[in-house]
């Protein structure tokens, strides 16, 4: 690896969120840090791409010399622009986050912020995703750090083809982490629910809301969280249920007319 | 297995698309048909949820008693308030579809139509994605034929779960279909770029836009419809890589700071 790593960061809070912000500073001690990032939020978008739209893309500037490119777009767009269009060359690593709201269990498949990290892997960079377990955002002190170990630890000893890793740091301070646990994605969920409700001009309309039911099992992402661990679960998009295969075959489509 | 079984069908190319109403006529011979589907195209929103915005319903009507309710919304989000909320019980199946455009390869990740399959397995109940290989539409007769097949499959033996099935529709007529093919996912791919283009106010945007590289395994989803086989697809939403486990463990983060 060179001396100064080329990190492509980005989120799907938004340019504008205070986890990308907490990313740019951590990662600016490892690497030279170029940000494409959506211009508003785009959580739960999963992996979108824009398609039937035209895609903006903007510069924009916060405070301490931040400056990236504001996308009006989805995390994977981002990503898809950046290393095809906005950038020279690709970058060493893509860092998706630091997303408020732990992306576990089965939640990970609505999460802007995976994908993003998804798609720097199927672009064939190595890339992660970063997401600290507090909707409210939270203090990013932990996960700075924890940041700059996993990026450091990529960086050294590369990632396989068609593998990323999928981080969640719980909202605790550094000093109360009990440690880093490898973990499997658990079988947590979010128990949806429809609240109908009438607006003023008398049309019914429905708010998504429900609570997360956790997976208590011990390698879990979402135990480790709920336990003061870091959690790294390594993840692909190889979606083939190896084991369904033979039963399939069994039967018997070709029998079928058609 | 009652006699008429409850037949929730959805879309990702809204339910104003000529593929939704071929696949409610081809339901009809096998039971109780419900629509949801989102209010216009939402191709390539991969697992997109609405959770920032209120989701609104409305009745709509299409030739030949063709009813159902348009949701603004993403297909998952239609499965989950038809599920939860739009009827009195869960379905019996969920059927998404028929796609115009096949979903295979890695291309599957982005696709709402398999995306709303998965959240019906997610809800519990057994899901089918089914994609014409013709983004023009083309003709429908071939996908209505193996749409029933495979729904009398299903219902004949269920999925287990966790798993769904994600079936693709070579674009021509029946009688030359050389039959069905349980296939894996393949790695064909996307190739996208983008287009810089200036807008009358000199503003620039950009179209994504690229061709499909196939997959040439014999085993593969794309390799059977680019061979006049139907494809038939077991896949999971469980993320974790396995193998990557051990290696993992063995980069010492409990070494780290923090």
């Amino acid at each position: 690896m060179k001396n100064r790593p080329k990190i492509l960061i980005t989120n799907d809070d938004g340019i504008f969120a205070p986890g990308i912000y907490a990313l740019w500073r951590a990662m600016q001690e490892i690497g030279d840090v170029i940000v494409v990032a959506p211009d508003t939020e785009k959580s739960a978008v999963g992996h979108a791409i824009t398609i039937t739209d035209p895609i903006r893309v903007q510069k924009v500037h916060r405070e301490n010399g931040f400056e990236g490119f504001a996308v009006k777009g989805t995390p994977a767009d981002c990503v898809k622009i950046a290393g095809r269009s906005l950038m020279k060359s690709p970058p060493d690593i893509v860092v998706s986050g630091i997303n408020s709201g732990a992306n576990v269990g089965s939640n990970i498949i609505y999460s802007g912020t995976v994908s993003a990290a998804t798609e720097g892997t199927i672009l064939g960079i190595p890339s992660v995703a970063i997401s600290l377990n507090s909707i409210k955002g939270g203090d990013m002190t932990t996960s700075q750090k924890v940041a700059v170990v996993v990026v450091n630890k990529i960086l050294e000893n590369g990632l396989p083809s068609g593998i990323l890793l999928n981080v969640n740091v719980p909202n605790i301070p550094a000093e109360s982490i009990k440690g880093y646990k490898i973990t499997r994605q658990g079988k947590s969920v979010f128990k949806d629910r429809f609240e109908k409700r009438e607006d003023p001009r008398g049309k019914f309309y429905y708010w998504m809301r429900g609570e997360t039911i956790n997976d208590t099992n011990s390698d879990t992402d979402g135990f480790a969280i709920q336990n003061d661990y870091v959690s790294i679960t390594p993840i692909h998009y190889q979606l083939t249920e190896e084991s369904f295969i033979k039963t399939l075959e069994s039967w018997n489509f070709s029998g079928s007319t058609t």
